[in-house]
């Protein structure tokens, strides 16, 4: 019997979690990864704490080493371009050292990932212009840096400007200005916890600009770059890095027919296939079962593509798994802060039709007796009809358990709980780490007392 | 219309949050507690942390202060004692400081507690003996360490025995021996995990001795006093702490024909309900519904004892709300780790008829090239038929996200999942505090790979 093909395209979180996963359930089975650039497995969600200057090899990036990785029966074809799917004869080509070859597969999983998106605007090409996304993008911006600038503006107050902000902080640059087009930072969490996070940034000596959309970049003569935006913003800078998040690359799959639906992305069912027999699609390229509005979305995450590649591998080896969905937890740490949510904010709610509401509430982490209590910021999203849980953002030291406080929610969620059943878990207490009823669930009881209708309660 | 009377019998978690719960249920209602001693709602867990001079004053450890209760509504009658129930009449007869009293009552709510356990054997009223529960006995063991002992020896190895000889440690007594009658500290997880505890009570500076059941106390002349233990232990101390346990303290409800079951407790439904018709009970004097064993247990927990208090309050106002159940979720910080379990350890769920497995995974708490990573134990038990999960034990620096890592099992646990779908929980990463798959994802995949039946697996 002739061992099953299994050809992956792209190195990074869904592409090597498919390999792996397929080679666990066929181990019989050849598993070769179409790898663009020479790091495969790199984290890039670590390329802020690379740029800061907290990681002093680029390598530590690697979730796991290329060795690793083929050790465990994967062939990495590094430094090659898959140029064209032919889905008829189930090949692949593909452009690499060695030229141009065809890859024959049974299964063909796409992992290609995203790109930086630019922004509208003339001008990004400037050289003091550092869009950031893979590794290439991170060696060209470290080599920027190296130059010592004394002004930096980064473009764009989502997660990876915020880490960026941080990181150019932490790596000595003076003179750090964020820009962002929302009315606070991180837009993803609602504004009352963005002006906790202003008020972080502006501690750690980052100049915050809200509302503030750029629209071009001038040369300002000697290197540096003038940054033009709305509200009649001009900055000079030696150096702008430009997070302004990302679009997902599916030429790969759309030049074979592959349809594209949320935010552009690839259509793929809950099984990771695409519309092609034999062709599985994984990670930022591809949509995304949202677990509670029960439909697509387009929402690029590296935990969400590693689970996407496990599920693509493990069908791509014969396996019959499904994506279990995204709830869209996310978290970022600013200076000694830790911002996260999971589930829907309010106004998501209301647009997929829940009578949502949401209580802020704000208690300590642990105990205020035992020393360094510190303050946990949390807002509750529920439906006041049926009770349930929406989702939940959370804002504390980045150190007082705010990561998994949230992860106590996201278990909620993904099990549909009523906001009064989060008082029903049995929490771990200890006077240095927590309190009786967990901050999680003094927030859920002030859900409950303003807003759950009155009716006889049932535990 | 009469106020319908609502009489609380202890000042404890179980009784001050069934006070509460009753008069925001209904507020129109009388509701007054009886408290044996002129502490209400302390948080006899902060104990530890007031006698080793971490907690400047005891009144930091009340929960809620005196005021603050009744400003919500709840007459509190302090030093004063619940003497008898008369069912029939619907009185309790009280001893007080105005004399005795009987209060009518249309429900009453006992939440007696625990008393410590004395263990077998002579010589334990030895004046320098401290046996540890309430705020009377802390008060007497502050006493006894202003006279700065120079040795101390703590009996009983479990939770509060680990904290003394923390506290012991931070006060800045030298010699400290910790006697336990287990293989390993902490016996309430598995003995590989126990090693790691003792590792760091020895790295405090503790002396351990394990496997010794203390049988008697002598004295040793000039206030000291001699413990006698198995295996020939014999150890001179000037200060002796017991922290051998606890036992329920029923005989209020004994008296007036309640029935003891698990551990000596009352017997309760899981509304709290005896079964005297305007009866309930709550916290460490009552049996316990253990969520996953489907039966009763006794676990005396002061989580659970807010939750049931909450519950007995909510019913006693003409609710009709149940307990969900514990999973026995308990977390412990010792020196500079955090150790908790939740769920049952394989014996247990062997011995409820499970095809229990334990794996054993070490991880990093979050990626590796971020500083101050450290190693998180994970012990997983699952059931090899049917996939379940049934329990969990982890390991780590307590401020690495131990407690609310096992927080994130015991969500888990509490809704029934089989330990794949931990897999499919959408959890939080950022490289400072995580993993692209959390370390408690890495130990439920290290579980499945190691123990699940090979079947067609489907998510």
């Amino acid at each position: 019997m002739v061992s099953r093909r299994v050809v992956i395209v792209g190195g990074s979180d869904a592409g090597i979690s498919a390999a792996l996963r397929a080679k666990q359930v066929d181990p019989g089975a050849s598993v070769e990864v179409v790898v663009a650039d020479a790091y495969p497995n790199y984290s890039i969600c670590g390329i802020p704490f690379f740029l800061s200057g907290e990681v002093q090899h680029s390598a530590s990036l690697a979730h796991r080493t290329a060795r690793e990785i083929e050790r465990a029966g994967v062939h990495l074809r590094l430094e090659t371009l898959a140029t064209e799917i032919d889905p008829t004869a189930g090949r692949l080509r593909v452009e690499g050292p060695g030229g141009t070859e065809r890859l024959p597969y049974d299964t063909l999983v796409l992992g290609t990932g995203a790109t930086p998106r630019r922004p509208d605007g003339d001008g990004f090409e400037h050289p003091a212009v550092y869009p950031l996304h893979g590794m290439g993008t991170a060696f060209r911006a470290l080599e920027g840096l190296r130059a010592n600038p004394q002004r930096v503006i980064v473009v764009g107050s989502g997660y990876i400007g915020l880490e960026m902000a941080d990181a150019l902080r932490v790596r000595g640059v003076d003179d750090v200005t964020l820009v962002g087009s929302s009315p606070a930072p991180l837009p993803t969490v609602d504004p009352e916890l963005g002006a906790l996070v202003r008020e972080e940034l502006e501690r750690g000596g980052v100049r915050v600009i809200d509302g503030t959309r750029v629209r071009a970049i001038e040369d300002a003569g000697g290197g540096r770059a003038r940054v033009l935006g709305g509200e009649g913003f001009a900055g000079e800078a030696d150096l702008v890095v430009l997070s302004t998040g990302v679009v997902p690359e599916t030429s790969l799959g759309t030049a074979c027919g592959l349809k594209t639906g949320e935010g552009g992305a690839l259509r793929v069912d809950r099984r990771m296939g695409t519309k092609l027999a034999g062709v599985l699609a994984a990670g930022d390229c591809v949509e995304t079962w949202h677990r509670i509005l029960e439909r697509p979305v387009w929402l690029p995450l590296g935990t969400t593509a590693h689970k996407q590649g496990r599920v693509a591998g493990e069908n791509a080896a014969g396996g019959a798994a499904a994506f279990a969905g995204t709830l869209g937890t996310q978290i970022v740490k600013v200076f000694e802060l830790a911002i996260g949510r999971t589930g829907l904010d309010e106004s998501e709610a209301r647009l997929a039709g829940h009578d949502a509401a949401t209580i802020a509430f704000s208690g300590r982490d642990h105990k205020a007796y035992y020393p360094g209590a510190t303050e946990t910021h949390v807002r509750v999203v529920g439906d006041r009809g049926t009770g349930r849980l929406l989702g939940a953002q959370l804002v504390g030291h980045w150190r007082s358990g705010v990561a998994k406080r949230l992860d106590v929610f996201a278990a909620a969620l993904h099990l549909g709980l009523a906001v009064t059943e989060v008082l029903d878990l049995d929490l771990s207490y200890t006077p240095p780490l927590g309190s009786p009823w967990d901050v999680v669930q003094q927030a859920a009881e002030a859900w409950d007392l303003r807003w759950r209708r009155q009716t006889d309660s049932s535990g």
